[in-house]
């Protein structure tokens, strides 16, 4: 968890922020949002907002009252206790990938596995850069559709000792999810302070669909956290103008963060983001644009005036490999991600063709990325001992400071350590074979799986949690 | 030219601004910097500064008097005129990479010869996202050394209608290059609005050259702008410490500024700041590190507040091929050169392998950087009229707005449009040849290229430069 104390980078105008106020409350006030689950209905209803079918029209003074009632900032449980963080305020958070049905190791791009699963959830236990391994770190193909959430879970929970996000792929999935997470937490711990923190997906434009409320219902009652994600590609979802974007995005978001509060006020949530375009010539989702860059800085801005957490960013890339293209997207993201200060950043290592793909190379390049980005948004000392005047007198005009006493003493932790880049000069570089950021970053995960060793995990809550996961999957007839 | 209405981004306290300030002047005032050239010697003492051998000891506030009466920004002639920049201000003026002996072309690494040289020329020439093709683009290591600069200067003024940069070399070099450019531009006009801007580097720390000094007088008698710029690789030219680096920087450039001014009062001068590490494991120079990045955006807030231009950033990388690595420290250099609002970006295209290197195909992938960022650094534009309410309205709960008429209308201009990156999806991308980024960059600087055309000259101005460099070249016994 990095502490970002550096200052946030906003480009909205005290005029364009009114503007947008506008335009969110003319969304909610005129057009409504639909939610496609009735006892979502019926909160609005017994709120004394409009409902018609499965629209709700919302008072937008009500909606910031209900908004209110969320935590400016919470801790969210690890099963270690020295990994649990802060989510809010100055505190950012970094998960992995989340969601990708296929993997690429090197050349091969195949369907993911379970064992794919472990080794990436391994990796983000590996990398301290990473403060959690996320939730579907990749898709398991080759385990039943219908228990896999369990075994997710269970590698989760076993081979991370980090905090995790829940399923979300039904309400019964997320009393799941929560029923293990009470095996490991304690019932009252886990409601006193969440351990699980899960994601849910505006269907937009303007639409909350049965599955995702389903599981936000369970999740708010339990009280852990959610993180409310309207799914905005400009031209697909969304308009193609930024501003247009951005009002859709406040009045989606707060919307849904409404109803968690309805549900149980106090509830730990989350201003979600996921903000791109659509390229317009190929009809492809693109990421790492301009628009994207653009659109976090603003909502960093946007969801600090609603005093809430906010999630977005990553090492998002539209490209198949984790080449120069793949890099330079990635940093069009990360980069905005730490000048807006975004509190929860998904998809921070891993991310490969436009989220299809889980890359294990391209896990490799973002966390060198977010090693680099977590130093240089570190505040900077200036003061008479880093001034180091004394090493001026020690060298001199026209001298070298590699000798100097000053470097001697400081050598080993005045500079940023690369993990993949490399410094070494063309020769030497040729003779270690000439290998690019793909390839040593190929040898970096390996060597990590090789070396990794899981977190410790009592006998009897492995096998309380592995039991639980045998019934369910026999219940629910895989 | 960009003209850059984005916040700068500032991280510097006014406590660590007094700190800074305090550092410079003690340098200055107490070590005093080195000067190799007795001119510059005898202008100093002249100004009755404290002269002893090379060494002068200078009053702090007699160099901020001096540095005063540089301009706050300069025009900066182009042989088109619609291709002139402003420096200084909000404009951001981008040039290609400088200096490189060798250039990479596809796996192909080898001594950069002319044909290079100007095929590069010719590249930054074609691009729109630079303003100037810079100078020594590559070092053409197939020409006689003696007379090498008239070819450049030569290619540079023929191949190219943007604003170049002149030969540092030798003082009779900067003769020449003068010499050339008034036949272009005529001696009034050239003395009036300078059309050649020249990079003088301080061989730190705290001593300027011979060689630098004598090119640095002529340029300032004949009102030419310069680039005095702190070459510093902390741990080699200066200590393991951002903030006693930004001192020494300090120190040194308003040290050369001054001097031009006591030149050529009135002399147009840009603060420049090439700063970066060393690898302490290496002991090799490294690129694109969080250090380099911290170090730009303080040297942005010191420049602006002296009243200057000043002049940094690029995509710079350490890695030896157009690699993850090339694309993601060229961001980690150029993304905080955009923050901090660098008024001239040597090294925008082409840098590779810690600048030993003009890359053919990383000068392609700093293009799609800067087209990038150059969008992205641009006002948002937010009203009534981008909030696109009618959109809402006319797609609805749930639907798409692919085919909506408010997209119809907008897109093709409403979203960045890459050159480089692609957004196809796996099975078009692997039927087109499953090519990386690198590869795609190959062809497009090839075709670039072949669709080449050089801007009009005039066929008399041609042969009068044509005849000079033959010549010259002749007296300089090649």
């Amino acid at each position: 968890m990095l502490i970002n104390k550096l200052p946030r980078y906003e480009i909205l105008s005290e005029e364009a922020m009114a503007t947008l106020d506008g335009g969110w409350r003319r969304i909610v006030s005129e057009l409504g949002i639909e939610f496609q689950h009735d006892q979502a209905l019926d909160h609005f209803r017994a709120a004394g907002q409009k409902v018609e079918e499965q629209t709700v029209w919302l008072d937008p003074d009500f909606l910031l009252e209900q908004v209110a009632k969320a935590p400016r900032q919470f801790e969210l449980q690890a099963r270690n206790p020295e990994r649990s963080v802060q989510i809010g305020g100055d505190a950012m958070v970094f998960s992995a990938v989340y969601g990708c049905p296929f993997v690429r190791e090197g050349s091969e791009r195949r369907e993911a596995t379970m064992a794919d699963f472990e080794n990436l959830v391994r990796l983000a236990q590996a990398f301290p850069q990473l403060d959690s391994p996320g939730g579907t770190i990749c898709e398991p193909n080759d385990t039943p559709l219908d228990s896999r959430h369990l075994d997710m879970v269970f590698a989760l929970l076993t081979l991370s000792d980090k905090p995790f996000m829940g399923s979300v792929t039904s309400g019964p999935n997320a009393v799941d999810t929560i029923a293990m997470a009470e095996m490991v937490f304690g019932r009252e711990s886990l409601e006193r302070t969440p351990a699980v923190i899960s994601l849910i997906n505006v269907n937009s434009p303007l639409r909350y669909d049965d599955r995702m409320l389903s599981a936000l219902l369970e999740y708010a009652k339990a009280n852990q956290a959610l993180v409310v994600t309207p799914f905005l590609l400009m031209g697909a979802m969304s308009p193609v103008s930024v501003a247009a974007t951005l009002a859709q995005q406040m009045a989606e978001a707060l919307a849904g963060i409404a109803l968690v509060q309805l549900v149980r006020p106090g509830c730990p949530v989350v201003f979600g983001s996921f903000l791109s375009n659509t390229d317009m010539q190929s009809g492809s989702p693109s990421f790492g644009t301009p628009e994207s860059a653009t659109g976090l800085l603003c909502t960093g801005q946007i969801a600090r005036s609603f005093g809430i957490p906010w999630r977005s960013g990553g090492g998002l890339t539209s490209s198949q490999t984790p080449d120069a293209q793949a890099a330079y997207e990635a940093m069009m993201t990360m980069v905005p991600t730490m000048l807006a200060g975004a509190n929860f950043v998904m998809h921070s290592a891993g991310w490969l063709e436009s989220g299809l793909v889980s890359g294990y190379e391209k896990f490799i390049v973002d966390i060198e990325i977010l090693r680099m980005l977590q130093e240089q948004f570190k505040p900077l000392e200036i003061s008479e001992a880093t001034l180091a005047y004394g090493a001026h007198e020690e060298v001199g005009h026209g001298g070298h400071f590699l000798g100097a006493v000053h470097t001697l003493e400081r050598f080993r932790e005045c500079f940023y350590r690369p993990l993949l880049s490399s410094t070494e000069n063309y020769e030497r570089w040729k003779r270690n074979g000439g290998k690019d950021a793909a390839m040593r970053a190929g040898e970096i995960w390996r060597k990590t799986l090789e070396e990794f060793e899981a977190p410790p995990l009592d006998d009897g809550l492995r096998a309380q949690l592995s039991e639980y996961v045998v019934r369910r999957r026999a219940e629910l007839g895989d």
